[in-house]
């Protein structure tokens, strides 16, 4: 029997992560987050699915498919956190638990990026910890899908 | 020969009615909204194209097709409403008539709902009558063609 | 027996339909309007109070009265719909569906007219397609009590 | 000879009260209101001439008719409060002293409701303790009377 | 044959003129507005309709009848200037040439008197002058109907 | 037996009223407040613990405290009526019925002193009555306690 | 002994009166204007002194010098009425009754000219009249210059 | 050896240019758009790779892979322009120097136009010339990347 | 020779923690997220010294001494967080890693609970796992510490 | 006979290029870019008269002299750009396309530099160049001068 | 007998000045300030009460207490400058004269320091001139305590 | 050898003081605070240059010319503080320290002057202290200069 698999989706432009920006985003690369989501989530007794699109369609079909697949998303929709009602819906509608992360500390950028139409449908925010976000993220879903299955 | 076409387009999220939030949505699906606009169309002497993406770009090659195919377009373009404003600019080219519809009455839900880059390039909207809105939708529509008939 | 009535209210100017500004507001006069709604209602087996005021306290009054004789409304509160915070807390009092109604896309004409006190306590919105907006809402109407009563 | 009288004014709905959503403000009636502020006064040494209306003009008409006949003013203007700058403009007039009063807390309600036209030309605001509120402005108002007096 | 006649109509407390707030509105009446009102129309060749209530409803009720029997509307509409967006539409609805008045200087007053909803559907505005801003009104209203039935 | 007590808590500068500007506050000190609190309250049943302090943090201390010991609150928070989160989480977790007072009419001084972080979380607001507003909260609470009392 | 002079100011662009978007000002030069401004004034026993400038410091450097030689103002600050407080400054300094006027109604044009920084420093305003808007100007600065000798 | 590459991209619905609103866009097609690109382009000794799509994933997909193929990117986001952030992120990734196009003069148009999230990430902006802005934005690249290679 | 510390901060209310509105921030106490914080930062090799205040003063003087004591602050400033400038200042100061702590999501509560003057000079945020917050915190706090003597 | 003319208007500070912040602006002084535009419309087969003011009042009275002697502007109206109606207004006269310039990206700038009151009444707008900007915009101007031509 | 004391009174995180941020407040302590405030005022006639607090309710009661023992206060508020309606309301009722002053020029720094509670009950401001600030203020301040002197 | 010359420059309508509104500005006039000026400035061994004009061109001519002749500004920009940029701009140019003075203090005064293009690009800002206000900043501005010269 397979572990339960953890959602992880990367939006547009995590794709050139170490190469872009490198004093911003530092220098890991999206393989490099990937390894470390693996490791973690292994110990925790999790699989991972780890994807990354610039298409906001595409995430939103994945976030769309993960009902039936993952016990939890774990989620940096990049710029699109700060402009799309339409990831927003589809998370709601996919009914499981949701962490937002950030690379960066989104709240030292621009003023645009104070804003997400994602934070208030999620559990819970994690940012400014480079790759540390992620694997920070995968602890606390797994925290909360260990309390729920207490809880039933 | 065939009877003039509406094409009814459907944004983000819209393929899951009847599953996403059903105490906001209601319980039928997006088959059966297809099916009670067909029939009304029917009756009223139209063919119904049907279509669902999540996926901006695509709905906006699709409003460029009807161009040549359609008489009009019934759109409740989800989510993308409020922050599209490339489909708001397909609409303007594609110079046909266009009713704005939603399921749920988008002025009872978020702030950030109620402005709408659709509603004044339309002809008129419709909103929170569930699956009737739909229906309403294709008579308004008809009643614009054919009072345009009329016209010439 | 009677069949059960619908009360179609219009608010402040309305009584200028076909008189005032026809490039805006069509040709048809209130009359026409009323007739088209007799029309429709009758067919769906509704009889149709039709009414009009500029009197603010006037339609007020007579919202408060529906709650026995009326099994719905239809409004087009006209300019009160964007200043009247009194129509609205009738609306709510009445407790019946309530269908909002405008002869014009408001969307397309000033600011002002973007935001209605009405819309979020009515049960939907209709603009944009002249008369057929009214016969349009008798239907949506019509629908809302028929589904509550095969709820019951 | 009389006693001195207040004029207790109440605006648009307020005569559904306690059949208009019992939730939000109580079972009383207004009779009951009525028979409340009368009972208080009359301990107090002041007549009651208590009224309604749903129309704006009657309530500025009625404040314009104090002068001569009232020493002070209650209002609960209802939703007029929000909207109305005639009310406000009857009341610096009218040269009595006005008690703001409201049923319910509106600082717990709807933003619109947050701001009143007529907070800064009263004395002073009452809000939140049901039929209470208007039996604490008797006394509010008896105070303000009774220090005027002791100055002259 | 009569003289053709301006309706002058006076919105809601101007009964109240020279006893409300003299220091701010002077201690002319009504009447003697109204009488210098007739004195500069009567040396102009016109006639005077002379009216004032509380009640918008009423004043939107009198701006409809002008259609026929007016040949121009001098409107100070006091409060309701700054609130009543029917009172905007009765005026473009009657197709005549409109002067806004107002006896002090708005621009000097509280925030929500800058803004009128009637100013951008008048022909002009004239504030600041007491009866005076009437008189000039007359004037400025014989001047543009005079100009009209020039270029007819 | 002791008679239930009253928490009357006073903010910041309300140690220097009577002294500080008494043409806006009047010339009744702050230990006048208190015994005119102890009257009404002595005739209505309760005790009245009456303190004030300049700490935001104190106040917050004291309203932890009320949570055994008193069965209400009075609270006139002055300058941290409009900039204290703290002190409006403090009230939400005491589980108490508040009543916010002020002596002066809020409304009639700077636009900030319009909004309250309070007024929410309290049950009622009573403001503009100097010390008379106090005895009307302590009215206005005893009204509360004794329906609950009567409820339950 | 000569009359008494009233200063007519035009600022900017005002010279190409005539010239500039007739249309919108109409046909009249300022040369025209300035002959009407003498007529009136000379009926009513005033010289003008009529004088126009592109320059913000030409402006204010005449408003200065006004203050020995005119006994008022009627100030057409074109473009600089919604920019220039320099302008708003040197009037209040002068301590002459102003006239702000316009030959077009501001309040039909784009929003930027809604705003004035004069109109709170004059004693009224009057706009939308072309060039009768001075005329009235010139009367309503007689009125109010007699009015002041009556006082006296 | 080629000449090295210019990317020109186009955004949403301008695959209609010529066809869409030619009042407003002109009536050349985006075909020739290209061809004056490719001409001036030749003249300067660069070639010319142009593309369009209506999808924001598509274009950022683009840009990402302009890196190691082009020497700068002339672009026209259309619609994308006011609403995408992550194009923006792309661009900045991009490390080219990015110039930014629009066929009509965007400030003569709606309000929300008026704010571009591609601005300040490109080197300059060039509007409102119909194809010219196009061959003028190949012209101002050129210059930048000639400039470069003289600082280099 | 003694673990490094972290300094763990608490602001107002949480000393009520399991106590207050259990439903929105769980039902441990503030010695439950004491322990669980001790816990995982033993398991890191750090010391932890944990305190809570009322007083915006305390919590600065308790920042200003960690400069020489600890090696990083986890801080849930409460209702502080939205209001301090001063505690702001105060982490500046500090020259010291600062970790943003929230048991809820903030983002889904109150607007005025959306900004922090804290987030922008911490190196990260994370919020909305209760106690698992903090603990979350701690790691991410090591980790930061753990870097920089990698650095060095 | 003498080539057309384009008449390239500097407002204040620009005599200071090449000197002021060239850091922003560049080591070009403004007799460079005069150079620059004479060699540009030279080849095109125009004439260019150049000049500088600080004066705002100066720049309008030769936008105005320009109508008969100029073919069209390029403007670089400098700090006037942001805060000139007048200059604004002076344009609309002229009846001549205008190009707005800047040397500099304003994108880049203060957020008050962001708005134009000149780009709504301009043929086009060319920022972020240097010198080039005024190349291209002579270049730019030609073309609209010729389609005109064309189309005469 | 003693010279008349001047309070000077500073906020929160001023005891770090000379190690916080020197970059920006430069190297002088908070002790090198009030040597040299003692000097400046020593030489006026003058002595100093020089204190310093995080506790904004410590603040608050020194103000209260300047009112007896100081002619005068020189008050750097700090981070509460910002955000204390407390302070605020203390400096108006200890009816001293106050003058502000801040170190840096807060009008370089963030937005929300860009507006007081404190300057407009302050007799005037300085700011931007390190330790001289204070120096300057204490002239200042003695300026107008012996021009008061004087007038009596 | 000459002292250094610092430049004190008065914008608009400050020829006019101790004129104008004296209640607010004082008695003294221009040539007293010119005399004050020099009076501190020989005392510390500058000269000073003082002028005043109604121009802002003018006002921007002459802080081009300081760059050379002048070691510091002085400014009071009258009401150009609060609408130029094009002085921000020649004072950013001028690469002098410049001090900001007013003689009132202008946070008392309308909002419109509480904004100030001039603060940021300024050393400080000294306001309040009418003619003093001018005598302190010659000092603070010679304490600028003095450090300068140390450091260099």
């Amino acid at each position: 029997m397979t572990d339960p698999t953890i959602l992880v989706l990367n939006g547009p432009n995590l794709n050139l992560l170490g190469v872009r920006e490198p004093s911003l985003y530092g220098s890991a690369t999206l393989g490099d987050v990937e390894e470390a989501c693996r490791e973690r989530a292994g110990l925790l007794g999790y699989d991972v699915d780890f994807r990354q699109s610039n298409h906001e369609g595409t995430l939103i079909d994945w976030i769309q498919e993960a009902r039936g697949s993952a016990i939890g998303i774990v989620l940096n929709a990049g710029a699109y956190t700060h402009t799309s009602v339409a990831i927003r819906d589809a998370l709601k509608s996919a009914d499981l638990p949701v962490i937002e992360v950030h690379l960066s500390n989104v709240f030292k950028r621009e003023p645009f990026r104070h804003h997400s139409y994602i934070s208030d449908v999620a559990a819970g925010v994690i940012c400014g910890f480079g790759t540390n976000s992620y694997v920070l993220a995968i602890e606390a879903l797994a925290g909360i899908v260990d309390a729920a299955k207490e809880d039933a």
